[in-house]
C-alpha cells in the first residue's frame, strides 16, 4: 500500500507529459515558413535523425551487453538485485526518449521561429521558449512517471524484512539512475563531439580561409553545424538533465530511507516520497512560470532576459514556500530543517548561475579582459582564458560547500551524530536546485532553437533584419543558459556527494545479500554508516583510499584529454573534407550545392567511434578499482573524481564561455572588430573553448555521477573480492 | 649522545659543499671569452643580481612577519615548539643561499661554456655540467649540514619524556622544511613569472613582429630573457629541489620516529637517521657519477644523452645496493622491506622521467602529433597539446601509486596493521627517488647554462658553428631535464603523502602541548594514528572532510590561474615596452643600444607584485580551514590538493614541454619549417606552454608540500579552536 500523497507524483508526471504534448501540437500548427526555409529545416531534421539512429544503435548494443552482464551477476551469482537489469534498461530508454523528443521538437521549431520573428519578437520568443519546454517537460514528466512506477511496483511486490523495505526499494530504483547516466554520457560525449567537430570544421575553413559568414549555405559543413546544435545542445542536454534530475531524486530517496530507518512505515514512506513530491511541486510551478513570460516587440536584450529571469525567480520562490507547507503538513520531524535545505539548494543554484553569467558575459569586466588580450596575440587570449577559468572556480566551490554545510546542519537539526539525516539534507538541496527544471531547462534549450532559427534565416537568405532578431533571441539564450548551467553543475556536486553515502548503504545491502549477518561484533542490520566506514577503513591513512584518490583525479584529466582529443581528431577530418569540396570552385560561387551529407557522415562516424573510450573509462574504472582496492579504494576514487571533476567542469565551462563571448565582444566592433588581427586571435580562443565548454565540461558532470552509480550497482562484485 | 654512524651525515654534507667549492674555483679559472662575451655575461649577472636583491628583500619581510607570528604563538600561547621560529628561518636562509650560489655559478659559467665549445664539445659539456653540479652539491650539502646540525642540537638539549624524544625532535626539525618550502615557492613563482614574461615579451615582439632571431642583441628584452633563465631555471630550481630534498628526508625521519616508537633509543635513532644516511650515500655516488661523464667531439645528441644517462643509472644502482648493505649492517628489523622501498622510489623516478621524455620529445609520436596539428590552425595546436598533457598523466600517477603501494607493503612487512612502518616506507621511497639529486640536478641545471651560453654566442655575434654546438648541449639539457622533472614530480607526491601522516603525529604532539592527557579513553601517548583518525572522524562521511576536499581541488586551480595570469600581465607590459623601444628605428638598425635595464626592471617589479597572492593562498588556506573545519577539514584539503595538484602538475609540464618541442620540430624543417604558417601556429603553442611548464607546473609541486608544512606548523592553532 502506498500513501495517498504518493499519487501526486505520477499525476504531476502525467501533467508534465501532457503539457509537453499540447505544446508540441501548438507548435506544429504554426507557419513553418517558405519552401526554402522548410527545405533547410528538413535537411537538418534528416541529419539529426540519421545521427540519432546511428547513436542509438551503438547505445543499444552497449546496453544489451551491460544488461546481460548484470543479469548474470544477479541471477547467476546473486551479486546484485534481480530488478537491477530491468531498472537499468528503463533508465536508459527514458533518457533516450527525452533526447529524441526534444530534438524532434527543436528541429521542427527552428523554421517556425524564423517565420514568427518576421511578425514580432514576442511571437518568436514564445515559440522558441515553449518548444524548449517540450524537452524540459518531457524530462521531468518521464522521470516522475518512471520513478513512481518503479516505486509502486517494488513496494507492491516486496518480500522481506519490513524494516529493510524502504532502504531496499530505494536502492534498487537507484540503479535505474545508472541507465540514465550511461545513456546521458553517450549523448553528451557523442553529441558534443559531433557538434564541435562540425563547428570547428565549418569555422576553420569557411570563416577563416574563405571569409564566409556563419551559416553560409555554400559551406559544406553548415548543415552539419546546425545538426550539431540539435544533437549536442538539445538531445545531449536533455539526456544530461534527465540524468541529473532523476539521479538527484533517487539519491535523495535512498538517503531519506536510511535516515528514517527504524521509524514507522508510514513515516518512512513520507520521508522517501518527499524528494519526489518536491519534484511534483516543481512541475506545477514551472508551468505557471512558463505562461507568465511575455515579450514585447520593443524589448531589448535586458528586458528579455529580465522577463525570463522573472520566471526563474518566481518558480524558485513558489517551490521554496510550497516545500515548507508540504513538509509541515506531512508532519515530518525537523520539517523546518529539511525545507531550509531545499531552499538552500535553490539559492546555491541561483548564485552559481549569476557568477557564471558575470564571468562569461561580454557585458562584464572578466570576459572583456580576455577580449583585450586579443590585441596582443592568440597566445595571450589562451592564457588569459585559462586564467579566468581557473580563478573563477572559487565562487561555485564555496557556494556548494556552504550549501552542503548548511543543508547538513539544518537537516540534522545541528546534531552531528545524526549523520544520515544530514546527508539526506545535502541530497534534498540537490533536489531543490533542480526542482524548477521544467522551466529552467526550457530557457536553456530555447537558446539552441534560436541559434538554429538564425541558421535557417541565413541559409534561406532572408533579410538581415530577421537574422538580427534571431541573434537577439540567441544572445538571450546564452545568458539564460548560464543559469541553467549553474543548476546543472551545482546539482552534480551535491548529487555526487549523496551518491557517496548511497554507496555505503548499498555495500551494507550487498553484505546482507552475500549472507553476512554481522560486521565484526555489530549485527549487520544495526550497523551504521560510520560502522561501515570504520570496518572498511575508509579514512585518510589507508593507502588504498589514497591510491583511489590519486586515480580519481587522474581519470578526470584523462577523460578531458580523450574528449578534447576526439573533437580535435574529427574536426581535422572535417577540415580536410570542406577544403576538398571547396576545391570545386562552383560550390564557392554558389552554382552547385555542396555535399552536406558527407560532412554529416564524418561527424556521425567520428563521434560514434570516439565516444567509446571515455564511456568505457567511466564504466570500467570503478569495477577494477573495486576488485583491486576494495571499498576504500572505490571511495577514494569517487571522492577525488568528484572534487577534481567539479572544479574542472567549472573551469572548462567558464573558460569556454569567456572565449566565446570575448569573440562576440570583438565582433561588436571593439579592438578593430570583425576581420581585424584581434578578431582572428579571438576566433582561435573561441575554437579552443568549443570542446571545453560543450563537450568535456558538461560530460564531466555526468562522469562523476556515472562512476558513483556504477560503483553502487557493482557493490556486490566489489565485496565478493 | 648520537650514534657514531650519525657523523657520516654532516661529513657527506661537508664533502658535497667542498666539491661545490672546488668546482667553482675550477670553473672560474677557465677562459671567460672575449670582451664582448664578458660584457654580455656581465649584463646578465647584474640583472640577475638586481632581481635576487629585490626578491630577497620581499622574502625577508615575509619571513620576519611569519617568524614574529610564530614566536608569539610559541612563546605567548604555547601553540608550537619554541624552536619553530628559528628552524623555520634557517630553512628559508639555506634555500635562499642555494639559489644564490647556483645562480652566481651559472652566470659565470655561461660565457666560459661558449668559449670552451669553440675548442671542443666535451670541454663545453664538462664546464656546463660541473657548473650545474655547483648548484646541485650546494643543495644536498646545505640540506645535510642543516638537518644534521639541528638534529645534534635538539638531541643534545632535549628535556622531556625519553620515549617521546625522537618523535618530538623530528617533528621540530620538520618545521625547518616549512621555511625551505616557503622560500622555494617565492623563488619558483617569482622567478617563473620573471623568466616567462621576459621570454614572451621578447618572442611576441622581437620574433613575431620584427622577425628577429632568438637572443638578437637588438631586442630590448634579450638580456631580461637570459636573466630569466638564471633566476627561474637555476635559482628557482635550486630552491625548489632544496625544498624537495630536505622535505623528503625530514618527513621520512619524522615517520621513522613514529614507526619505531617504543623500541630502544639506539634502534629508534637508527631508524630516524636512515633517510639522512641514504642522502649521505647519494652524495658519494653522485660525485662518482659526475666524474665518469665524458663526451667526445664526435658525439651526437644520442651519445651525449647516453653518457649522461649512464651517470644517472650508475648512481641509482650504486645507491640501491649500498642501501641494502647499510640497512642490513645497521641491524634494522625488516631491513629488506625498507631497502626495497628505497629502490622502488628510484625506479618510479626513472619511469616517470622516461615517460615525460617520451611524451614531450620531438623524437617521438606524441609530440610529433602536436606538431602535425600546426598545419590546421593555432587552435588545434592548443587542443592537441591539452589532450596530450591530460592523457599523459596516467603513467606517472599509476607509477606513483604502484610505488606507494609497494613501499607500504614491503616496509610494513605485508602486515597491514603496521600502518606507521608502511607510511614510513612511502617516505623512504621519496628519499630514494631524490638520493642521487647531486647528479640529477646537475644535469638539469646544465641545460639552463647551455641555453645561456647560446644566448651569449648569439649576442656576441660569434660564428654560427658555436651556436650550433651550444644548441646541441641545450637539446641534451632538455632531454635530461625530463628525467630531473620525473624525480621532482614523483617525489613531491610521495613526500606530500608522508607529510599527511606527519600532520597527524603533530596533532598528537599539539594535544600534549595543550595539556591533554587522553583521547576519549585512550592515554594520549598510547594513541595510534588510527585512534586520532577515528577521534577526528577524518573519513569520507564527515562533511568537514568533504568540504576541505572540494576547497583543496579548487585552490590548486585558483593557484594555477593566478600564476598564469601573473605571467600574462607582466608579459603584456613587456610587450608594450619592447614595442615602445622599437619605435626608435635606430635600435632596430643596430645603431643604438636598447635599454635592457628597463625590461629587467619591468620583469622584476611585476614578478615581485604578482608572486604575493599565490604565496599567500598557500600560507593562509590551511590555517583558515583549520580554524573553520578543524583537523578533518585540513586533511581533506591536503589530500585533495595533493591528488589534484599532482595530476595538474604533470599535465602542465607535459603539455608545455610538447608545445615547446613541437615548435622545435617544425623549426627543424617539418611542415614548412621556420617562417611558415605552421611555424607561427607552433610559436603560439610554445608561448601558451611557457607559463604552464615553467611557472605554474613546478610551483604546484611546492604548493602541495608547503600547504602540508603550514598545516603541520600551525597544528596547535587548529586544535585550539
Amino acid at each position: 500500500m502506498v500513501l495517498a500523497v504518493f499519487w501526486l507524483i505520477p499525476a504531476a508526471g502525467v501533467l508534465a507529459l501532457l503539457t509537453a504534448f499540447i505544446l508540441f501540437i501548438q507548435m506544429k500548427r504554426k507557419d513553418p515558413g517558405n519552401e526554402r526555409m522548410q527545405k533547410i529545416a528538413g535537411l537538418v531534421q534528416q541529419g539529426a535523425m540519421a545521427y540519432l539512429r546511428q547513436q542509438y544503435k551503438v547505445v543499444a548494443i552497449v546496453f544489451i551487453i551491460v544488461s546481460v552482464f548484470f543479469a548474470v551477476a544477479a541471477y547467476g551469482f546473486n551479486l546484485m538485485s534481480r530488478y537491477t537489469p530491468f531498472a537499468f534498461l528503463t533508465g536508459g530508454i527514458f533518457s533516450l526518449l527525452c533526447g529524441f523528443i526534444g530534438m524532434v521538437a527543436a528541429t521542427h521549431a527552428a523554421s517556425r521561429v524564423t517565420r514568427a520573428v518576421q511578425d514580432s519578437l514576442n511571437a518568436g520568443l514564445q515559440i522558441a521558449l515553449r518548444s524548449g519546454a517540450i524537452l524540459s517537460f518531457s524530462v521531468v514528466g518521464f522521470a516522475l512517471v518512471d520513478i513512481s512506477t518503479w516505486f509502486y511496483i517494488l513496494n507492491y511486490f516486496f518480500k522481506g524484512a519490513p524494516e529493510a523495505k524502504m532502504i531496499t526499494i530505494t536502492t534498487i530504483i537507484l540503479t535505474f539512475g545508472m541507465g540514465a547516466s550511461l545513456q546521458a554520457l553517450f549523448a553528451r560525449v557523442g553529441g558534443g563531439i559531433f557538434t564541435k567537430a562540425a563547428d570547428m570544421g565549418a569555422d576553420l575553413v569557411g570563416k577563416n580561409e574563405f571569409n564566409l559568414a556563419e551559416d553560409d549555405h555554400r559551406n559544406p559543413a553548415a548543415i552539419a553545424d546546425n545538426v550539431g546544435d540539435n544533437v549536442g545542445d538539445v538531445a545531449g542536454m536533455g539526456a544530461d538533465l534527465y540524468e541529473s534530475y532523476a539521479g538527484a531524486i533517487l539519491a535523495s530517496a535512498a538517503l531519506m530511507a536510511s535516515a528514517s530507518h527504524g521509524l514507522s512505515m508510514a513515516i518512512q514512506m513520507k520521508y522517501v516520497l518527499l524528494p519526489m513530491i518536491i519534484g511534483a511541486l516543481g512541475v506545477i510551478f514551472s508551468i505557471v512560470a512558463l505562461f507568465i513570460v511575455k515579450a514585447k516587440n520593443s524589448f531589448g536584450m535586458k528586458e528579455l532576459v529580465g522577463s525570463i529571469n522573472k520566471g526563474i525567480w518566481l518558480s524558485s520562490v513558489l517551490i521554496a514556500v510550497a516545500t515548507f507547507i508540504v513538509t509541515a503538513q506531512l508532519g515530518l520531524q525537523n520539517w523546518l530543517g529539511l525545507s531550509l535545505a531545499v531552499s538552500g539548494g535553490l539559492l546555491v543554484g541561483v548564485v552559481i548561475g549569476f557568477w557564471i553569467n558575470y564571468q562569461t558575459s561580454q557585458g562584464y569586466k572578466p570576459t572583456q579582459r580576455v577580449a583585450e588580450s586579443t590585441q596582443t596575440s592568440p597566445a595571450t587570449v589562451i592564457t588569459s582564458g585559462l586564467e579566468l577559468g581557473m580563478k573563477s572556480t572559487w565562487v561555485p566551490v564555496v557556494a556548494v560547500c556552504l550549501g552542503m554545510a548548511g543543508a547538513f546542519y539544518c537537516a540534522s537539526g545541528f546534531n552531528l551524530s545524526n549523520i544520515s539525516l544530514g546527508l539526506a539534507g545535502i541530497s534534498l538541496a540537490a533536489v531543490g536546485m533542480l526542482a524548477n527544471l521544467g522551466f529552467v531547462l526550457a530557457t536553456d534549450a530555447f537558446g539552441a532553437i534560436a541559434d538554429n532559427a538564425g541558421g535557417n534565416a541565413e541559409m534561406a537568405k532572408l533579410p538581415h533584419s530577421v537574422r538580427q532578431r534571431t541573434d537577439m533571441l540567441d544572445a538571450v539564450g546564452n545568458t539564460t543558459a548560464a543559469t541553467g548551467k549553474g543548476f546543472a553543475i551545482g546539482s552534480a556536486a551535491l548529487t555526487a556527494m549523496a551518491l557517496l553515502a548511497s554507496y555505503i548503504e548499498e555495500i551494507k545491502l550487498a553484505l546482507v545479500r552475500a549472507g553476512n549477518t554481522s560486521l565484526q561484533n555489530i549485527p549487520i542490520n544495526k550497523a551504521s554508516i560510520i560502522d561501515l566506514v570504520n570496518y572498511y577503513q575508509i579514512n585518510i591513512m589507508n593507502p588504498k583510499f589514497i591510491i583511489g584518490a590519486f586515480i580519481g583525479a587522474m581519470l578526470v584529466l584523462v577523460f578531458i584529454g580523450l574528449t578534447i582529443g576526439a573533437v580535435d581528431k574529427v574536426a581535422r577530418k572535417m577540415v580536410a573534407e570542406v577544403r576538398r569540396q571547396f576545391s570545386n570552385s562552383k560550390i564557392l560561387d554558389g552554382l552547385e550545392e555542396p555535399d552536406y551529407q558527407r560532412c554529416i557522415r564524418i561527424s556521425t562516424k567520428g563521434a560514434q567511434k570516439a565516444m567509446f573510450a571515455p564511456a568505457l573509462l567511466a564504466i570500467v574504472a570503478p569495477v577494477i578499482i573495486g576488485i583491486l582496492l576494495g571499498v576504500a579504494g572505490v571511495m577514494g576514487l569517487l571522492l577525488s573524481a568528484m572534487t577534481t571533476g567539479f572544479g574542472m567542469a567549472i573551469f572548462l565551462a567558464n573558460a569556454g564561455g569567456a572565449w566565446d563571448n570575448a569573440k562576440k565582444y570583438v565582433e561588436e566592433g571593439n579592438f578593430g572588430g570583425k576581420g581585424s588581427q584581434a578578431h582572428k586571435a579571438a576566433v582561435i580562443g573561441d575554437m579552443v573553448g568549443d570542446p571545453c565548454k560543450d563537450t568535456s565540461g558538461p560530460a564531466l558532470n555526468i562522469l562523476i555521477k556515472l562512476m558513483s552509480m556504477v560503483a553502487i550497482v557493482t557493490a556486490g562484485i566489489t565485496i565478493a573480492f
